[in-house]
């Protein structure tokens, strides 16, 4: 990754976070000893305790790309606040359901809400939260959105978020299988991840122009966006440099995450070495020294290098998208350097 | 009951729900072997092996309303079909998330979805189950009604739906407590079980006329026919028919339901009756004989007597409620009949 690209992208989350959390922080209501306490520790304001904390609350890609669009497009960024901070509620929304249906303990640093408040107190805080992020989107009509804009804006998050519920429910599916083509598993990531990304340039575009085929076109580009970020998450996981993500070499590995590295071994193994994947992958957790037969498979297969420039594929697919439109220069140098980032980052 | 009353109901019911079903199968996609398999399921429509079925797929109370609310106020029905569709459809999706909250195995009569499909996908198609209703909610704007209503539609929706989920939740949080008062109970179920009934009659009179204070008062007087309905709900969930509701006498009192005659009864029981009470609640089900007692106890309370007054009381306010406004004899009567059967219906 050329180091502008990535100062690039940081001036842009510089710029826009902070708006975005306020944003945030004002559509959730403040009651005590309710459900919102769940959705207020979930995003890293207060701690187990119910005290005001200051935690990671995630990268905000989605709602950075909602903003960015709306500006690229020659809007005024402000305006589309609601939608930035809605798209980022509804990704927390489905990251709190899939905490749950993961069993994963762990978020962010933090203990996961489900083992802190239990089940059942988390789903319907899930719950509460996709409702917090409606209303949000609402809001875009009283920051100077015409109703044609707002009501197509939230027909388009209605039918992204279906499509993120389909991706989410084949994933699940896939784990349970080892005959995934590395096709399919693409098309499960263009609904899981791309949807909501598509969306994101999708709106953001649209509240800067009513026009609903720039959206669409910039809606296609964040939707090979979220392909190639997926993607590069996917070696990341495999291959990351330790230092840098935090986790060992192999961790995708060895809890047997169904990554895009792993389902294109599985599909190009012969019947020798799917028998051993088979047995490798019958039990709780990939042994450690099967992780070190499985990263030399990949080795010698060229796995990290296929899977790299399926990501490079869909980044360039992501500037293709945009180069009709009549965009200034600095709008797709903007592109560019997220596409650069989203393939070469280390973390 | 008048026999009046139920036939005056009837009349609705089988006026509308005919429709209602076919809107609700057009908004369901048909979609082979994914996730809307399991909302067919949950709506009846197919058996576990993905065969067309016919079953039980509940009284489509809220449906029913928002078309009698639609016509009450002067409008024609069918106008309002997305929106009574999309009631339904959440109240389903909240059905599917309440099955897993509460482990519950059986649903009108057959084996709840989670225990059919496992947790995971159950979850998921809830969730799905919502962004259904919302996308079937937003077609309003298609048969007719203007920006400004549907938007209205939506946004009531969104709310009161937030109240149901914080009802949810409050629900949870009592289970665990012995200390609720009536009041509090009452004010949860006005959360619970109003929120929804009163968006029904809210939307559907808005359809009819665009004016949000017609609006509001159908509202209100859904939120009370809300309250009667749970209120004598949990009357024959402990004293109802056998032969009508097909559970035995006590059976909400066998599986430790914190309904209104419980929640009563703790409230109104001495030092050394809440020490017994306390002792028989504390196993995973209150025993035979236990269950004898609590009957003779609430006997002596007079509890069945004060539950079903506190229905009455809120049908009485449901009528009030729209009584301000110019309609005519019949939309009146209807009311009238809907307030009577609700607090004394037998099943």
């Amino acid at each position: 990754m050329t180091a502008a690209s990535e100062r690039r992208v940081s001036t842009l989350v510089d710029r826009y976070l902070p708006a975005v959390r306020e944003r945030m922080r004002a559509s959730v209501p403040i009651v005590e000893g309710d459900v919102f306490g769940i959705l207020r520790y979930h995003l890293g304001w207060q701690d187990s305790e119910g005290r005001p904390a200051s935690e990671d609350s995630g990268k905000g890609l989605r709602a950075v790309l909602v903003l960015a669009s709306c500006e690229m497009a020659g809007g005024q960024w402000r305006e589309a606040l609601p939608a930035a901070a809605a798209l980022e509620l509804i990704h927390n929304f489905s990251l709190l359901h899939d905490d749950i249906q993961d069993q994963d303990a762990t978020r962010r640093g933090r203990p996961t809400a489900w083992t802190v408040y239990g089940l059942h107190p988390a789903l319907a805080a899930g719950n509460a939260m996709r409702v917090v992020a409606d209303r949000t989107l609402l809001a875009l009509s009283e920051v100077g959105a015409p109703p044609e804009t707002a009501a197509a804006a939230a027909a388009a998050l209605t039918s992204r978020y279906l499509e993120m519920i389909e991706g989410q429910y084949l994933d699940l599916s896939f784990e349970e299988s080892d005959e995934v083509t590395t096709g399919e598993y693409l098309d499960m990531v263009s609904r899981k991840t791309g949807a909501l990304i598509d969306c994101a340039m999708h709106i953001g575009s649209l509240v800067a122009t009513g026009d609903l085929r720039t959206a669409a076109a910039f809606g296609r580009c964040g939707r090979e966006l979220g392909l190639a970020f997926q993607i590069r998450d996917d070696l990341l996981g495999v291959w990351g440099d330790p230092a840098a993500t935090g986790k060992p070499v192999g961790a995708d590995i060895r809890r047997k995450k169904k990554s895009m590295p792993i389902v294109h071994l599985f599909q190009q193994a012969d019947p020798r070495q799917r028998e051993w994947l088979r047995s490798a992958y019958a039990a709780d957790e990939v042994a450690g020294g099967d992780v070190e037969s499985v990263l030399e498979m990949l080795a010698d297969l060229g796995a990290r290098e296929f899977v790299q420039s399926t990501a490079a594929e869909h980044a360039a697919a992501a500037v293709r998208a945009i180069e009709g439109l009549p965009l200034g220069a600095e709008a797709k140098a903007d592109v560019h350097a997220m596409a650069d980032y989203f393939i070469e980052r280390d973390k």
